[in-house]
């Protein structure tokens, strides 16, 4: 069995992001545009690469997770679409290139937004179809799609939007910046980790691990990101730096300082690991990509 | 077996639209708060209601079809909260109440859209886990809820805002019209009731016939909708007349005249009728509803 690593996954995906777009009438072709161009502007893929990952992990075959990492992908950058507009974060540019607004206005990108999570949604339904022979299989797609839609739902993905929206840096409690951490960046990562394994044969065991191991990347990669936002480079992140502090956004190392940030980081890292140092198969993507996480500069 | 009409249905669905929203955290209630206020806004609920009466219809059960009539109320609720805000078209009154960006913001306003869309596939996911055990109850609902999505997304209601938004009025086809209006309004209510069949146990037939009936009803309801921006009362309708023209809509009256699109409206509605005509049960209130939709007042 070929043992796939980071770049493989994200290799797939990058290759074959496009294709589960749906074919949209040419009278309403900018639609299709629009949708595009935030898909294929790049970005680190995580969330893909942690759903083909863990379905591999779980016994699952890649091609198969393909569409549910695509989906994931899609309502990953429609958050972003819709984060960048004027009444919300106002951000002109994004992985390096100028957000989707800048290019076709706020009427287009925030239809763009809405046209990409239901895209994601209807994809997974067509994958659905594909096995209503095969009642099983039918079954772990079921759940993986459950998944996804909580992760990036009003119990996920949205509460933590909508928290950092309603929050002042300066009466930031900790607990409230674990709440928008957690469910702002971390959840649809957890959701990935978890659709994955539903594509697979999991054991209560695995979910289990593969959550906390979620958790804990997840958390970890804001924290990196919010270290980042101080200290990073411009140039390599594509976006700028500082930007939350302007924003008044509560950060880590704002509200903990920046020393304590980087133990949380580490702290956070080691616990991801730890999660899966019982397992021996394919379980060395994750703790590899822990890892790279960590250390990133973009 | 009781036999229900247009206002029954609608009963249920005003006493149980709320039901299907999430659980949101404290931390972020404002989403729920937004959420809640735009899908209690009453409105005339006609897709849950085609969703159920076509479910009846077809020998399904109308408690069967709710959570699925919700599903559809959230994502038309969604995409007139999108509609209405200052990027788009800028309404500020919607079903005789301030449109949820007035009273929350245009920020929170974005993601109460974005969360209707997300609750509306996560509560279709929630029903089908209680039919893991019944494979062709299952097979039933994932193929509702891809109808839903299908007719929700970019080859559906977003295709045709889409184009809607690119024309201008005056250079706006006869193709170019019927494309938007078949998008924009028809295709969801087409999809509410192909949806509420897959939940019955419809022959090719029936669902052909109600597909027709879906088309013509929704073509006219979309008419009669021009023609009341240009002829209907304010205070009845709760939203502004002749807001179409001042936007530089292309509409049926502004495009083929009044006369015109009266007659239209007329052969629409015979049409639907029409395609209901061969059956006895149950298809009552699918041609009742066709007539009052083309009489209505608002």
């Amino acid at each position: 069995m070929k043992e796939y690593k980071f770049d493989d996954y994200r290799e797939i995906l990058d290759e074959h992001i496009s294709d589960f777009l749906p074919d949209i009438d040419h009278k309403s072709i900018t639609l299709y545009d629009s949708m595009k161009y935030s898909i294929e502007a790049g970005g680190k893929r995580i969330r893909p690469v942690l759903l083909m990952a863990s379905c591999v992990f779980c016994g699952g075959k890649v091609e198969e997770a393909l569409p549910y990492a695509c989906a994931v992908e899609y309502i990953h950058t429609y958050t972003l679409i819709h984060d960048d507009l004027p009444c919300m974060d106002d951000d002109e540019l994004r992985r390096g290139i100028p957000s989707n607004h800048m290019v076709f206005g706020e009427d287009v990108a925030t239809l763009a937004g809405d046209g990409l999570q239901s895209a994601a949604f209807e994809l997974m339904f067509q994958d659905m179809l594909m096995y209503f022979d095969e009642p099983e299989e039918l079954k772990k797609r079921v759940r993986a799609a459950y998944e996804i839609s909580k992760g990036a739902g009003c119990r996920g993905v949205l509460a933590g939007q909508m928290a950092d929206i309603e929050t002042q840096s300066e009466s930031c409690s900790h607990e409230m910046l674990d709440f928008i951490h957690l469910n702002k960046t971390a959840s649809l990562m957890i959701a990935s980790i978890r659709a994955g394994a539903r594509l697979g044969n999991p054991t209560d065991e695995m979910l289990k691990d593969l959550t906390t191991y979620g958790e804990n990347l997840g958390l970890a990669f804001q924290i990196a990101d919010d270290i980042l936002d101080v200290t990073g480079d411009e140039k390599i992140m594509g976006k700028k730096a500082g930007a939350d502090s302007q924003k008044d956004k509560a950060t880590y190392p704002q509200i903990h300082g920046l020393d304590d940030s980087r133990r949380k980081l580490e702290e956070l890292t080691q616990n991801a690991i730890e999660a899966m140092s019982s397992y021996y198969d394919n379980a060395e993507v994750l703790t590899a990509l822990a890892k790279e996480l960590a250390n990133r500069r973009y």
